[in-house]
């Protein structure tokens, strides 16, 4: 048998993984164009501020792979895929198999020509390039206030720079938390960054040696802003070239095996999509779902049975020291009126006053009560979420999490946690 | 209609306020033998460490009772219920009711008669008295090493203190947690105070002014150790006293409606049992659950019909820096073989380094994969095991657990949390 994988990020990496896992016969190949092994997208920010070296974010090292006897082929593009032939094309040739699993994964785009200066944030090449950029740098142009925009901003910041983050939309990070939540994130981190909102990049040019980015307002008002260099963090699309004969929307389309519209054909991360918790079609774009991906698709490329389970797209980040969760859809692309409770408190009991952190929670369930979502700020804002994550999964109401107990200690929770009195309020409002 | 409640403890108090919010003409009167209306007993540590002031811990304050129309009566015992006459005796005469609630709580037991310059930690007045009696100290003794043992040690060690805590079992807080985990939190906090295990309390005498407290360890060897003043912490006893008539076995035992074998009369609090999820009587002892019977018991009592839901005995603590968490019965208490999974690891992924603090989180399930308790140390503990007391609950397994996405981002938490990995370990010994 032999499997054959396109991409060695975190789901490409995984499905080999579990493909050797599942089969220890196997001939598994997997073709990379980059020329690293599998390391973590998420902690690119670290190796920009310099925090993590590029080695130390390696996952699945090419000694790894060589213990695992899987080929990997590192700085080998795939060309094209004939999926009547079961064959692929490199520059070096074509390469058979009876199983392939597609791991292409996502491109950023810009919304605008780039010129100059210009990086975007998605693999080491471009970790390492920002890093050497900003040591004779000061000044910062970020385009795109999302996670990667700003998780951008603060490595930069830590390491002296001064950096602008410009948005398009009316409030920060609006693709991992409604605008509520967005807002208050926004309020703790903009001593630390300029926040421009609402300012449409209209031409990023090079002049003289300085890069200038020209933006307008919502009233068309341009603005030019100067700066040392310039990072579009405007979003990724997935890399569906290799892709055609398959259905395709957004992303790959894959059914709950992992496999795409042609048998025996697999795909997973960032180059495929899924159906969120209230029907939507979703591109992946989590390094935790890559993962859960890769484990199932490797395992069944390599003649398994798994079933991936429905995805409620747990995710956090934490910038400037604010912690910040969710699961399940945003407000905007719930397509109906959903029940919500939001709650503002204290991490600890009220009597021990400023050993409290200011934190919020918010739930969101549908008119039977059932939990579809959740959105946290503040610390342990991730723990809560997987809590709430759990309940979105299996169907839990908000009657069901309000009676669960939640520990209490005047030096850990208060006797009620803040997940249990977002779900109290949005009970209220149940009929 | 009359509502009595005996006891002002965060049950009484919590029973009279929802008696108060189901029913607002009855007439509602709570006695309390102490001289503070309702305070967090959980706080009387930072009481002690005069990081709080008494009066900063009172959650319904007199006031509270006056707004709220309830007759909150101060340093008023009662001395005997007569529940066939529906009617309570105390110093000032006697008192009849329709509804009673008992909520007389819970008394430290010593195992060795005490004598001069000893006190427990179990109110209001204990706490003011160990910290005027700290001012002038030097060495303190306590003896039991459980949650209010530890947590008094950690305030007096705050204060400047050198503390030994003296305990009769092989571990520090064994009725918390099982030995391997309490071991985890004994190896971090013994830099801070002496920990001396297995050793009987034989004697506690004054001489010379000094505290002397004999003990003897499992060879029968005698030691003695002098002090400045010593806490016995050996644990508490239900308050059933009044109980005589109701059917009572290590507390009074109550039905879901938190009602007595007496029609109409309830009881509330550490005065209190219930039975725990694999069957045994476990009394009451944290301040959550008493919250929760007291909404369930104070609506009940006033002509409501709530159920208290199954307790899973979800707890938590932090001393000297280190969060320990759980639910669910201790190993020796639970009555079968569970499968057990048990993971130790970082709170942040792997590359990140020493930014990542050990934790460890241990789950119980029964032989159908059914979750039943879990225990956790480190960072989260707290959040961890609420996710665990949510699916304990609900009757959740293992590999449901496992299925569940968990946020991930490497700032805030790894690809699989500790939870899930503890959960993974488990399910495979599951046949």
């Amino acid at each position: 048998m032999k499997i054959v994988i396109i991409g060695c990020g975190a789901a490409g990496a995984t499905a080999a993984q579990f493909a050797r896992k599942k089969n220890r016969e196997a001939e598994i190949k997997i073709f990379e164009k980059g020329s690293y092994p599998e390391y973590s997208k998420c902690a690119l920010p670290f190796v920009v501020s310099g925090e993590l070296s590029p080695d130390s974010i390696v996952e699945f090292s090419e000694e790894w792979f060589r213990n695992s006897d899987i080929e990997l082929r590192l700085n080998t593009p795939v060309s094209k895929i004939d999926f009547g032939n079961k064959v692929i094309e490199t520059p070096e040739g074509t390469e058979e198999y009876d199983s392939l699993i597609i791991a292409t994964g996502a491109s950023p785009f810009s919304p605008v020509e780039t010129a100059g200066r210009t990086y975007s944030l998605r693999n080491m090449h471009d970790a390492i390039s920002i890093r050497e950029e900003s040591k004779n740098a000061e000044r910062a142009i970020i385009i795109g206030a999302g996670l990667i925009g700003l998780e951008t901003a603060e490595s930069l910041v830590k390491k002296g720079l001064e950096v602008t983050v410009m948005e398009f939309l009316p409030e920060i990070l609006l693709t991992m938390v409604d605008e509520d939540m967005a807002k208050i994130v926004r309020k703790e981190i903009e001593e630390r960054i300029k926040i421009m909102l609402g300012h449409r990049v209209k031409e990023i040019k090079e002049k003289d040696g300085v890069m200038e980015v020209i933006s307008s307002d919502g009233s068309g008002k341009e603005t030019a802003l100067e700066g040392d260099f310039v990072i579009v963090a405007t979003g990724n699309r997935a890399n569906t070239k290799l892709a055609d004969g398959l259905s395709v929307e957004k992303a790959i389309i894959v059914n709950e095996k992992c496999e795409t519209s042609v048998k025996g054909v697999y795909a997973v991360g960032d180059c495929t999509q899924y159906v969120d918790i209230v029907g939507n079609a979703v591109p992946v774009g989590l390094g935790s779902v890559a993962v859960r991906q890769g484990m199932v698709a490797g395992t069944n490329a390599a003649g398994g049975n798994e079933i991936m389970p429905p995805l409620t797209n747990a995710r956090t980040t934490k910038i400037f020291g604010v912690e910040i969760a969710a699961v399940g859809p945003l407000r905007r692309n719930i397509p109906f009126n959903p029940i919500t409770g939001k709650f503002r408190g204290k991490t600890l009991p009220e009597y021990m006053g400023d050993l409290g952190e200011e934190a919020y929670v918010k739930v969101y369930a549908d008119s039977s009560g059932k939990i579809i979502g959740a959105q946290a700020v503040g610390r342990e804002a991730a723990q809560r979420i997987n809590k709430f994550a759990l309940a979105a999964h299996y169907g839990l109401t908000l009657e069901q999490l309000l009676k669960a107990e939640t520990a209490y200690a005047p030096a850990v929770a208060p006797v009620f946690d803040l997940s249990t009195l977002a779900c109290e309020i949005a009970k209220r409002r149940l009929r």
